[in-house]
């Protein structure tokens, strides 16, 4: 029902100090959330707590609220429903709480009203994720947000103590403190074996489903789980594939998009292989030009750089390799301002990682984008989600790809411009055709010096590649 | 982004044909519900469809809401926003949808509201398990169970016709057609897989995670997933124990309740292994009360036959098991008469399955309790979820356990009228210390003959399960 925090109370004493200087002058509420029923109330997906509320606090306690005033933190907690020593075991003590959190002291969640006393306007609050929560959080606040009949769980509009409040936990949560970069090295150590495994158990004439089984079954066993939804593949070009029910053939190429969340943090890491443990010659080409790009663009991963100006240099390296390929023609530099690359590479090239695979996302494009930046409208760019100035502890993903998506490719408007001037060379491409969706995808921290890549040890390189594929196959 | 169902559309007619019989004159509108943010709007669980949906249309499309009105049903969709088909891929065609689901028409989702000219009092709708979705469904038919600040997700007060909606629902899924039948058995084999695989890997010093991990790969590498959290725990008398975060040792007793989820149908199983792969001679002792107990509450799974009745038939043969083991003194009967079994059984021996593992369970005790009936409240029959009058076709679970619960044991209120009359011996009783908790629960299926158990197959004899513990572990 309950777990504690696994790093000592400093660190999250500390991140609350951080926030209260911060925040000085407010009341501050943060909600813990609670667990989502599945299909009725008592089969429930697994517990996953508020961010904001686990960074803060360091575990998840359903229903749990923290209160701070000034530099004190306080919690109130739920009182156990009759029987639950029986269904869910002893919970820890309210002294135990206390104590592995740090807050200055534990009460009883009914009597958080009394701290409206201030005014709810006084109190400083981020709306929280789960439904009921954000309700019962707008009605005791008396927040305009309270969710109506065609709402979506998108970011709220927030003015006042709440933005200022976004604004102090994005400033916090965008540099990762050591305790963050232990959680979130162990994360990219869960998705290391699950990518090994993932190779071991891809063959031809398998389901796409014993991937995952194999990848997913990595990250249980260390206490993990996935961070997201895993994408495994062999239609890399549906960009967001959920379905795992295709069988794997021999020319296909399987991309996996899956990564671990260890006590909350998340990894987030692609890797793109070939069913048979052997890459085409068209394959080969086309992934040395998107593992190219990727690690162009990491080395840009430095203080001071801007994220969009690494995601347009990793399309203008797509591009000359494209060119170079024959699939394009013309000046790389001209091709990527008119936005030829966002024909094979639509999405952005990464985002922030933390706890959240798209860190801080509940607060839309406020964590992502700096505060006199906002999306582009051109196809592909408007879909960059971070556009920021590095800083020393961001971690950003870095994952270009080349996708050959119908929609696209059969869109007039898009690509006619390049169709007509004869940039884009169909029959050249058509020679690609076993080439659906290429994805490759690290963590990288930006730091003083050379950016650190925390998943750099999940193999990349065609070689290593294929001499990991099909090994565990009938082992 | 949506699946199509996996049994021939003329399944789904059939029961909407059936519903149509029972619910003649009203407008049916059934809602499907969508995928629930985990920690923002993105990033989403896995979409599970509303159950009630999923049996009448076979395939889960988010937001869809099925319209009834006489034998003319009707579905209505989102239209795909913009983009849909770069990140999702190209969705079936509605034409598509229609002939696949076997509904007669197929329409945008925006003309719903076209639907309510009859008012919506003539419309009869059962409350969907989403908060947004309930949240929307609630304000266009003007229900009074719209969500407010304290609001638990549990079943709805039902008046008029959306009572009726839910008793006819209920007396279609109650017995379950070929159809149903066929996805049950696969979520069985599923399980079966999964439980051994579960054995296979425990062994002394593994982690409980370990065989989670082995137990949710075969249910993944099949397409299946967890029907619910899976409870693997050496304290097994933690009735709901979430975490799997123990070591196993030699002498622990490992209690695995998992199930597979196939196509939206469940199983739901509950095996007990020793971690060193023998049973002590206590743990065999008691193994074998709740073996026999369980096998003979099996037995008496037959049309006409009460599940009370058998509930407590189980509870007189554990009684009795534990009286020749010494533990209690006295006539069975009458310690059962005074609740004494329920100081170590105290949860209910089963419940209906189906698509829900406590089938219908969002409908309250409407589903499990016959109508002229309600729960007990005494301790321990108080939390029995099931009391009708079983018939063919009706799916129980059957699983009867052993628990030393340190709450109950420790409260003077249950327990004192046994220690004071010498019922209990407490003396005898610490000789067991070394079985925290014992359950075996099997999927029984009431047939016109023998009752049929799809989880058959899963070995549950003491021979069987020492000849498979730890059996892939370093191999």
């Amino acid at each position: 029902m309950l777990s504690l925090p696994t790093q000592p109370p400093e660190v999250y004493q500390e991140r609350r100090l951080r926030l209260a200087t911060r925040v000085a002058g407010a009341t501050t509420m943060i909600f813990a959330g609670r667990a989502r029923p599945r299909n009725y109330a008592a089969n429930t997906y697994a517990y996953r707590p508020d961010s904001h509320f686990l960074y803060l606090v360091g575990c998840g306690i359903q229903q749990a609220v923290l209160v701070g005033e000034g530099d004190i933190w306080e919690l109130y907690l739920p009182e156990d429903p009759p029987g639950a020593a029986l269904w869910h075991g002893e919970s820890p003590s309210l002294e135990e709480i206390a104590a592995r959190t740090g807050v200055a002291r534990v009460h009883a969640l009914r009597t958080l009203s009394s701290r409206l006393h201030v005014g709810a306007d006084r109190i400083a609050t981020v709306p929280a994720i789960d439904p009921l929560t954000r309700l019962s959080q707008g009605a005791l606040l008396g927040r305009a947000w309270a969710l109506h009949d065609d709402a979506e769980l998108g970011p709220a509009p927030l003015t006042g103590g709440d933005a200022a409040l976004a604004d102090a936990l994005i400033e916090l949560r965008l540099r990762h403190d050591d305790a963050a970069l232990q959680h979130l090295r162990a994360a990219a150590e869960g998705t290391y074996a699950a990518h090994l495994a993932g190779m071991a158990a891809t063959a031809p004439g398998r389901l796409e489903h014993a991937v995952v089984a194999a990848i997913e079954a990595e990250m249980l066993a260390r206490g993990m789980q996935p961070a997201y939804g895993s994408i495994v593949s062999v239609h890399g070009e549906v960009l967001h594939n959920e379905g795992h029910g295709h069988t794997m053939a021999a020319g296909d190429l399987l991309l996996v998009d899956a990564g671990a969340e260890h006590a909350g943090w998340a990894s987030d890491v692609t890797r793109t292989w070939p069913v048979s443990g052997r890459y085409t010659s068209t394959q080969r080409d086309l992934y040395q030009v998107v593992l190219a790009a990727q690690r162009a663009a990491i080395e840009r991963v430095r203080p001071g750089a801007r994220y969009r100006d690494i995601h347009l240099y990793a399309a203008l390296e797509l591009t000359r390799g494209l060119v170079e390929l024959g699939i394009f023609r013309g000046e790389p530099e001209g091709l990527v301002e008119r936005g030829a690359h966002a024909l094979f590479f639509p999405h952005g090239l990464g985002h922030l990682l933390g706890l959240d695979v798209h860190d801080m996302e509940d607060l839309g494009d406020r964590a992502g984008y700096a505060p006199d930046r906002a999306r582009a409208q051109q196809f592909g760019l408007g879909y960059l989600r971070l556009d920021r100035d590095l800083a020393p502890g961001m971690l950003v993903t870095i994952e270009p790809g080349f996708y050959q998506v119908p929609a696209i490719l059969a869109d007039r408007g898009l690509c006619g411009p390049f169709d007509d001037s004869g940039a884009l060379d169909r029959a050249r491409l058509a020679a690609f055709a076993d080439v659906r969706g290429i994805r490759i995808e690290d963590d990288v921290l930006c730091t003083e010096g050379a950016p650190e890549v925390l998943t750099a040890a999940i193999p990349k390189d065609i070689e290593a590649i294929e001499r990991l594929v099909g090994r565990g196959v009938g082992a």
